[in-house]
């Protein structure tokens, strides 16, 4: 049984954790595999993308007994845990860079790491009763990589309390600070995600492309230069020879031709 | 009929798109008198300003066909478009530049650069039942460039979602995510906004335009920068003569005689 | 009578501002005895500090009287009031640079640098019925300094709402926005608060003093510099022996066995 399920449908791409026994710990190899994925993905036609796991969680976040094993090098495991949190955030900075769109399909617990990857996702939605939170502070561990997604989509004083508590809060209150798009009862979990990815995929690749590298680009610059990118990127999608027929058939009061 | 009515009264500059047979699109024209009203304002002695739509709509974004219209050049619309998101970031930087809080008074439907005008407003009132979106991916053309006033409103996933799905979303949504300060029934919109208007144009003058500037400004600096500009902004206040005077009279329990 | 009572039990520290009659307002004395405190609080072994105050009011801002009496000078207080403002945001940035999580406590009234003060804080618990507000506007100087700590907690329409109209808002508004964690009745605030320091104060204080320093920190950084910032803080939190044993504990289901 492959570690990762990977597959496509009518441009939406799936991407299954599948180590329930491990509630889908980011190991080495888990890592790795996403990392394979999503550039694999980045290269592909596939318009939008759904991240899910198998089993009673989502993703509990990094796999704490191929971390403690890793303290039998020589300095103690520095090296090897530096190289760690660089290739999770490696991975993480992968799901906002490549060009689709990616929705988290969260259900069970995402904590630690694993809440990393939903607020990291452009997207997310919960079941009902799903738990998140950043909890390694409750070892000893204080889950800092993870606060820099999670500082990036909520406001500070409910990041600071989830941090320095360790408590896990549900989806109501993941929604009201924004971790979260919107909770669905379990039983239409995929089925929302999937409607949420497929009314992404309807859009004109190109013009969500644009959209999505642009997104994250402008968000770290000044309003000024955050207007005089933004503008070369509209210029751009306006002589898509799709936009001019998107607009064309929109005045036109039909369906556009699209290539 | 003019393309933009302005009035002021009371310290109340008011100003009117009145384009509603085009949903009051940011045509070039519009854009044009738009800047110019600003401008005027910022060199006047209004206090405040408020922003409204006449027809069914506040502002349903660019005008469509006359972009289209633009792409007969020879270089299939380049340089023209690459000036029309230029002109339109200027006339959106203006609204935050201008001394005055400007407030949006929106009703109907506000979308793409109409809903970033909205986003762009120091403040805004909406009546019930408004609608507002950045729903241009819908025709292929992705709102970056509302995006930038969006992303610095409204938290992250939020804005995303709204960018790619296009869907619009109502007055409590609206609320919810800050995209608004509040909405009004329809029949109290223009009362309510002008009440808002009136508790600032009440306030002393000087002391709103320290503000305003320094709003923006220092929302771009490190937390260190902003308090040592902060500061200096506090000390020119403080040595206002009628700041002392606010002060005396707060202290000795009587109205402020202000200039 | 002390101006600043100052307590520690069990890792708690507590800083009480005892200046009822001038409803707590930071007055020279004042600033100078929170710095000393929390100065005095970085160098010891608490764990976490409470911050609250005696009398009607959590904190009214800064001692209006004093204020004015420094125009009496020949540059008409300019000097004097450069110098306010700068020690007021020292002692406002000393509240997130020290090592220990700072909660405010807050009840009555919290407005202009009081409600700076609980912005500031890295968390706030409220008694119902509190009201705040960045009021300043109300006698001609603009909440300048104030909106610094206001602005990066809050979405910026109802921080520009709170600066220009001077409105003081309610528990409810003021948990909406993120201006505090929550709200709960007056007669359980000092349990409730107490009980929010008692879970952070039994975390491995080493773990908190790692993310306190990181999260202001990188909160300033593009994501880019904030990951590898923070997978260096990663690191030397692994590297401590407590958390060596804390996530042991935690692999071997038992309680840790922390220093």
């Amino acid at each position: 049984m492959a570690l990762l399920e990977r597959h496509v449908s009518d441009g939406i791409a799936r991407i299954v954790m599948n180590a329930p026994a491990r509630l889908n710990a980011l190991s080495n190899d888990m890592l790795a595999e996403l990392n394979d994925a999503l550039n694999d993905i980045a290269e592909s036609d596939a318009r939008v993308v759904i991240l899910s796991g198998v089993g009673k969680a989502f993703c509990a976040g990094h796999d704490l007994k191929e971390m403690q094993a890793g303290r039998q090098a020589e300095d103690k495991g520095a090296a090897y845990f530096a190289s760690l949190f660089d290739r999770c955030a490696t991975m993480m900075k992968l799901v906002q860079s490549i060009p689709q769109p990616v929705i988290a399909q969260v259900h069970g617990v995402a904590v630690a790491a694993g809440c990393q990857l939903v607020a990291t996702c452009d997207l997310a939605v919960a079941a009902e009763g799903t738990r998140f939170g950043v909890n390694g502070v409750n070892i000893g561990l204080f889950c800092s990589t993870p606060m820099v997604a999670l500082t990036r989509n909520v406001p500070r004083k409910a990041a600071f309390e989830m941090l320095t508590t360790g408590r896990l809060i549900g989806t109501s209150e993941a929604k009201d600070i924004g971790l979260i798009n919107r909770a669905v009862p379990a039983e239409d979990l995929e089925a929302e995600t999937t409607a949420l990815a497929r009314t992404i995929a309807d859009k004109l690749p190109s013009a969500v492309r644009h959209g999505k590298r642009a997104f994250y680009e402008q968000a770290q610059m000044t309003t000024e230069d955050a207007y005089a990118f933004a503008g070369d990127v509209m210029v751009a999608n306006m002589l898509d020879r799709d936009t001019d027929e998107g607009i064309t058939a929109f005045l036109e009061k039909r369906k556009p031709d699209w290539a």
